[in-house]
């Protein structure tokens, strides 16, 4: 089974594709839809909707997994992050109704084993899991990954993190 | 010219199509996009994405101008409320780079005239102003055609408020 996990930001949203088989994960591709501040924020938003649709048709992932975000420095953060997170919710939700969500908190819990593990310590376990020669760049990116791992550790479970 | 002015909202996105030529505006027609909590989330911004679509496909505005978000109850409401207004704005890229946005505050100013008016009396404005026999319900739809009045008033002066 295919599947994309994604870190949603303005500025650099993080994407990994895997192959999951029951014991064993593959990694077929991961990177970033990067924005900037020099763009309005309208060109923004259309461009994140735009690389994810391409995305989908590229890759063409069975199940989807977003990181959930619940946490923003303050509400004009997370009104940004949070349209450029709703965009790309939609382009998915175009494509398949296969969305799942998981916190910081469950990805450190699939793939360290413990909820309180640090960054590093998930992007070496990504590493190793996926036979990786170097961590993924950028941290977005890694975290994609991470995202991606965590669903296919879900399992038959997977259905109580379905995107409400 | 026409002119959509559009009050983004996750459960209720009022909209409101203008025609304005110098002096005289003409109220072409108004109303809301909804979607409820029993929908799941992804389905919702979909649907925004989709009605949001097919409002520009039947009116063809030239312009679009936006209410201004910057307060939420909390930064969970802003992603959310967020989320809307992105798949909104990202539907209106797609369509024109022709987008605009204004503060609650510089609707009250262009309206009535004082930034402390009351809701009573910008939708009493904007009756009046466009001939209308009944107050435009639910409020949001009265906001949105407020909005795209706004814009129409702001004239020469609309450079300024480009969506940044």
């Amino acid at each position: 089974m295919v599947i994309l996990g994604i870190d949603p930001g303005l500025a650099t949203l993080g994407w990994g594709v895997i192959e999951a088989q029951p014991g064993r994960q593959r990694l077929i591709e991961y990177g970033c839809i990067l924005t900037t501040p020099n763009q309005r924020f309208p060109e923004r938003l259309k461009q994140i909707g735009e690389e994810m649709r391409a995305l989908l048709q590229r890759f063409r992932p069975e199940e989807i997994a977003f990181e959930e975000l619940f946490f923003a420095k303050n509400v004009t953060t997370a009104l940004n992050v949070g349209a450029a997170r709703g965009v790309s919710i939609a382009a998915c939700a175009e494509y398949t109704d296969q969305l799942y969500e998981y916190t910081p908190m469950q990805v450190k819990q699939a793939i360290v084993g413990w909820g309180g593990a640090e960054k590093k310590q998930i992007q070496q376990m990504v590493k190793m899991l996926l036979h990786m020669e170097e961590i993924a760049k950028p941290d977005d990116a890694a975290d994609a990954i991470a995202i991606a791992l965590t669903h296919a550790a879900a399992g038959m479970a997977r259905g109580q993190f379905r995107m409400k």
